[in-house]
């Protein structure tokens, strides 16, 4: 079985191989048609679409999924017009293929510079949301990429039906429609031979859950561009304009309570523990947030229950926040060096030295001076769209938009050259 | 004794991870003044490190070790001087550290750029050559990374001699001696080991041989930065400069033979085949270069040897060149993206499009045109000294300097704004 699994992955990728070369070298222009083709064709496909989904939201509730499952995989006809709509901006953003940099010349006569150019092949592992299937082969195809789409199982139907709204787009700007494949196979099988393909296969992205990216992560022989998990905090320092860090610091804890950039650990200075965290407590507590603090914390907020050490390092993705009161910026900058996620973290403060050495020091993939973290993200950053956000510190860090899909090749521009030294 | 060494290499690489933050805020002074005092005292130093060389000579003739093996081991007053002013010139070079590029204002009032930062920490794994010693710390040191060294064990006397300089130019700056160290231990598993402290080692760069790249591709659970081999070519079009192909191709091949940047097989469009590689054969058999080639090229050339399929993906670091004649620039480009190793890739032409399609299309680190491959190197380019050449596609392609061992986090300078949609 597995084999023959193998072959039909291999065959795959060795397609997606051969698209890529033509994807390297296809025009702006050819490719903006294909988005926008694709784009009016999930419009006018919407009812196939609609039915295809409702197939596959019928067989989730008939196994018994919970209700936030089916909701991520539910399509509306907003939704569908918002997969679109993200495709027409992608063929809106400039193509990040071919731009030279720095070409400087040399002493030796040759002139050298950097011209950006397409990773290859994308593998794209995701869970149950349709839209990745349209947003991610969006930004792949841009970015002069071929991917090989993998979408939950549960999302089988309305994947495969998305897919064929791309590939007419393709067809229609006379691009090969292996720049996108979705995979036929919904074996979990799949994506664990698909992790291994280093000849076909430059980069893996996963999205879904932590269990999915641990998994990938361990089995992978391809470079793997993903954050793990976001353990986001948010340092109230000393010197600080209170209403303005009650306003930020309510913000990145409950404008959503599930997202990776949500905080998850308030740090505070001691010198104005006892003026901030009363009044900061309330907002949490009126919204129903469970507060877990040390035990100045909790000697500051009743109602507070003890944090664990465990608590230092969770990512609660609900409403539950950990509070720790600390004696200065470098306790506050050893807490995040010891208990972080590298993912994003952000310091209130009116103090210019310390705002600066938080922006230096804090080894995060976004860092931020008098700011919710809330506002990690591509579409708040102007990338224009978003793969995911990478925690990594090679390639890219923080939101990946198509700069993040490519690479950087050297060219040396000569006129009879030789080397001598 | 494996768990003992893990133990120990677990401490060592926590003291690098402790390390690695103080190094990331180090001023560029601090660490300009440790590389010229680590480079005064190299030369200051230079007969006790000349002596200690003559030990692991001694022990590598022992040992039987071969000719060139010695030569790549043994120092002398020349190649430390070398290596000082290798020091020097990295603490001239510019600073990569702390640099913004792009900071925007956004519609929601923050603005959001990127800030140039360390990797962390940098294990680098190489064999016989001591010098690296000098030259890879010099790197890891300006770019405000920490480094774990590991040389052959064959270099043992050297390697820590070298380094006691280097951590007297770290003292006299006021700078962690553990911003660079060199393993004590100098056994194989311990680079098996090394290699899968994912919680502190951000990096690992192997310089060596194949055996070496392999094993470590093979076993690492970081990312690693490495090329395995460069089967580089040259592509001669049919509307060319005689001359100047002759000139640039015998180069290409017979300037060094054992450097990962020499060409490896020739390509020749036909309809320029007999009037260029007759002259050119000449200029490779009257070096006592062997030509293995195709049909067309045997054909061609008297005393050329046919190549077998296993010619076109061969890495020979020798004497030896494998020729293609083909038919057009497709084929060319159909022949370098199935055998070459994206490395490094040249054409030699008069046509425009032809230059600009080979630009754009050959997938390697580097690409050329109207050069020698031989150019594809760190300090040819201007980067000013190189840690290695990368051929990975991800972070960096192509000679990797300073800015290679860095990367870029998100930064957000923001005066109180929370997130609302």
């Amino acid at each position: 079985m597995t084999s023959a699994l193998s072959t039909q992955l291999d065959a795959l990728g060795q397609r997606a191989r051969q698209a890529a070369r033509l994807g390297a070298r296809a025009s702006t222009a050819a490719k903006n048609q294909a988005l926008r083709a694709a784009a009016r064709i999930l419009r006018r496909d919407q009812e196939n679409l609609l039915t295809a989904n409702a197939q596959d939201v019928a067989h989730a509730r008939a196994h018994g999924q919970e209700a936030a499952f089916i909701e991520r995989l539910t399509l509306t006809p907003k939704s569908i017009e918002a997969m679109a709509s993200g495709l027409e901006q992608i063929a809106d953003l400039p193509d990040p293929v071919g731009a030279i940099n720095g070409l400087t010349r040399r002493p030796s006569g040759i002139e050298v510079g950097q011209m950006r150019v397409p990773l290859g092949v994308i593998a794209i592992i995701y869970e149950s949301r349709p839209n990745v299937t349209a947003d991610a082969a969006g930004l792949c195809l841009k970015s002069g990429n071929a991917c090989l789409l993998r979408g939950g199982s549960e999302a089988h139907h309305s994947n495969q039906t998305i897919a064929r709204a791309l590939h007419e787009g393709l067809e229609s700007a006379q691009l090969p429609t292996d720049l996108i494949q979705v995979l036929p196979m919904t074996d979990r099988a799949a994506v664990d031979i698909l992790v291994t393909l280093t000849q076909w296969v430059d980069v893996v992205v996963p999205r879904g859950g932590k269990g999915l990216i641990q998994r990938i992560s361990a089995l992978a022989r391809v470079p793997v561009l993903k954050h793990l998990h976001g353990v986001c905090h948010t340092y109230i320092d000393a010197d600080v304009d209170i209403p303005m860090a009650l306003r930020v610091a309510d913000n990145a804890k409950t404008q959503r309570y599930g997202t990776c950039n949500t905080m998850e650990t308030l740090l505070v200075h001691q010198d104005i523990a006892s003026s901030i965290l009363p009044p900061l407590a309330a907002l949490y507590q009126a919204k129903g947030v469970e507060l877990r603090g040390d035990e100045a914390t909790c000697s500051l907020i009743p109602g507070a229950i003890p944090a664990t050490e465990e608590d230092w390092s969770t990512e609660y993705l609900a409403p539950i926040l950990s509070i720790r009161v600390v004696p200065d910026l470098d306790a506050a900058l050893d807490h995040i060096a010891r208990y972080g996620s590298q993912h994003t973290d952000a310091i209130l403060t009116h103090h210019w030295e310390h705002a600066q050495r938080f922006l230096r020091e804090v080894d995060s993939s976004s860092v931020m001076v008098n700011a919710s973290t809330r506002f990690a993200d591509g579409f708040e950053y102007g990338l224009g769209a978003e793969i995911g956000i990478s925690t990594d510190k090679l390639h890219a860090r923080g939101p990946v938009g198509l700069e993040g899909l490519t690479s950087q090749k050297y060219i040396v521009l000569g006129h009879g050259e030789t080397r001598t030294g």
